[in-house]
């Protein structure tokens, strides 16, 4: 468990995707943090007040939290400064990239000097057994999507709170370094090695109680050619009963990648269906979850309306409209 | 680079596909194995002299080469002692699988203590960018299957032997523990961090001279529950031109796993063909390459002959018939 409140670090994220981890805490931990920490060039902002580690540490900061992606996960050398700096003012500090802590000169001796504890959250010491396939008890839902960070954690989360406000069992399975700091638990299954992915994803979701939904966050799109396996895997392990195909409008190519077009949600629906069907043949849809912040209220009513028709699915904004009629087709 | 010759421990292998390291090695490589160290219960046979580890020291193995798999890549505590004797006796040890050697007790200390070197090929310490999907110069093969362990890496091999002996710019691309034995070169694909299955694909067969093929070894099966991740991950960042389906017509569900059967190879090749599209929208089959073993000579041939009418591409089995129809397609 990290001490609370948090200091979210968003360093030069280069838009507000790179930030999706302090986004993601900020936006459904919001009680947990006390403020962001940006550099020069950030373009990210999470709506918290800006403030050095200094004055974090002031006013109670016991965690400082690396809230920012980079490509490959490495971190760079320019924040070794601010790392040390919440160190020596008493903060243990939480990071979600693929790089450790430790492998950055110093950090691990300033660390045991200040007395101070270093959270790796995108590892994890559990060891996996490869994929069975074999069903278990309990239901089911993965969040998939066209593209990476589209929506399929927020969705995820509010699935699991409406579904809570309704009496109904959940739990929201954390598959990604996010979400795992929103959820105190999980795996990020993009750091399991490959051989273990969809075996990682069977011990997230073991079996349950048989009215109990597991809520799965899902990562990358099978159309992402960076992530597809992880995707796939993640679909395998998890045997959801219930799909939910999130995705964002206004996008035009995939994540990082201007050569891939964001695929047609009709075609990206089919093949997760066809896919899925190896470990679960009654998985269906359950419905789309859009990100319609970009078209504004009006437009993003009428584009619902659109998906709900085209493709005879409940079509949802978790935060715009809320997931209500998931959650009525589930219950 | 191993030091030959070598000595390959079979241990209790419980079938033939168990000790497919083993077989690979002495197939592939002979003039390196001396003989086979198989335990009591042992179900897998190379062909090679059995002998133990005081034997193959005197006749002078320089290297013990683990050619087991486990389930999940775990080393059983029994085989430690013949670890120790052969470290005691001079020799190296190369080793397939997920469990570095240093993790079992005492091995470490006793190779100092002999100066011996101690090999996890399936541990590689190249860093790995994610997959970019880019398209790149020279032409491409992989092997794809219906399930694990069916011939994707014979068929490999005996396709760059074939193309060798007619002259044609050819290089065989190793990605599983066995291919990078045999080669001397390449990544065990399924010890990759997930994030990076496909960029570690880009990485294992670069831009290259437009006539040259690299014909990267398969794996797993897109209709394996467990390992159908690290499959699309490899198909993606391989960018295949061409495809080669490989299939086992005997067997019955996907290795390890009674409740899924094998998929139709019909299926299985328009599966892999909609899913290579996605950063090859030019991959096409090249042909199919089929076990033929348990059939026999006589009805082996008659089942070749189906598959070529039955999906109109050629069909050779590598070991049997060899490879030719397959190289004249490509060539």
């Amino acid at each position: 468990m990290l001490l609370k409140p948090y200091l979210l670090f968003l360093g030069e994220a280069r838009d507000e995707l790179a930030a999706k981890t302090a986004h993601g805490v900020a936006d459904w931990r919001p009680d947990w943090c006390i403020g962001q920490l940006r550099l020069p060039g950030c373009k990210a902002d999470t709506g918290l007040p800006d403030m050095g580690v200094a004055e974090a540490a002031q006013k109670g900061a016991k965690t400082l939290v690396l809230g920012i992606a980079v490509s490959g996960g490495r971190l760079p050398e320019s924040w070794r400064q601010i790392l040390l700096e919440a160190l020596a003012h008493g903060m243990d500090i939480a990071n979600g990239l693929h790089t450790r802590l430790e492998e950055i000169p110093g950090i691990s001796e300033a660390a045991a000097k200040h007395g101070r504890k270093l959270f790796n959250v995108r590892h994890s010491d559990q060891a996996f057994d490869t994929g069975k396939g074999t069903r278990r008890s309990g239901r089911r839902l993965l969040t998939v999507g066209t593209d990476c960070s589209c929506g399929k954690k927020y969705t995820a989360l509010a699935l699991e709170r409406e579904m809570h406000k309704r009496g109904l069992k959940a739990d929201f399975r954390a598959t990604g370094q996010t979400g795992v700091l929103i959820a105190e638990r999980g795996i990020a299954i993009d750091a399991v090695v490959s051989d273990f992915i969809s075996g990682a994803a069977e011990w997230l979701s073991p079996a349950n109680e048989p009215d109990h939904w597991d809520i799965v966050e899902g990562q990358g799109s099978l159309f992402h050619p960076a992530f597809a396996g992880v995707s796939l895997g993640l679909l395998h392990g998890t045997q959801p009963d219930r799909l939910v195909m999130c995705h964002e409008p206004t996008r035009r190519h995939v994540r990082g990648l201007p050569g891939t077009p964001i695929p047609d949600v009709g075609e990206c629906i089919q093949m997760n269906l066809a896919l899925a069907k190896l470990t679960n043949p009654d998985c269906r849809m359950a419905g789309v979850s859009i990100n319609t912040e970009a078209l504004g209220r009006a437009e993003g009513e009428r584009y619902l309306k659109a998906m709900a028709d085209k493709h005879g699915l409940p079509a949802v904004d978790p935060i715009a409209f809320g997931v209500g009629p998931l959650v009525d087709r589930l219950a």
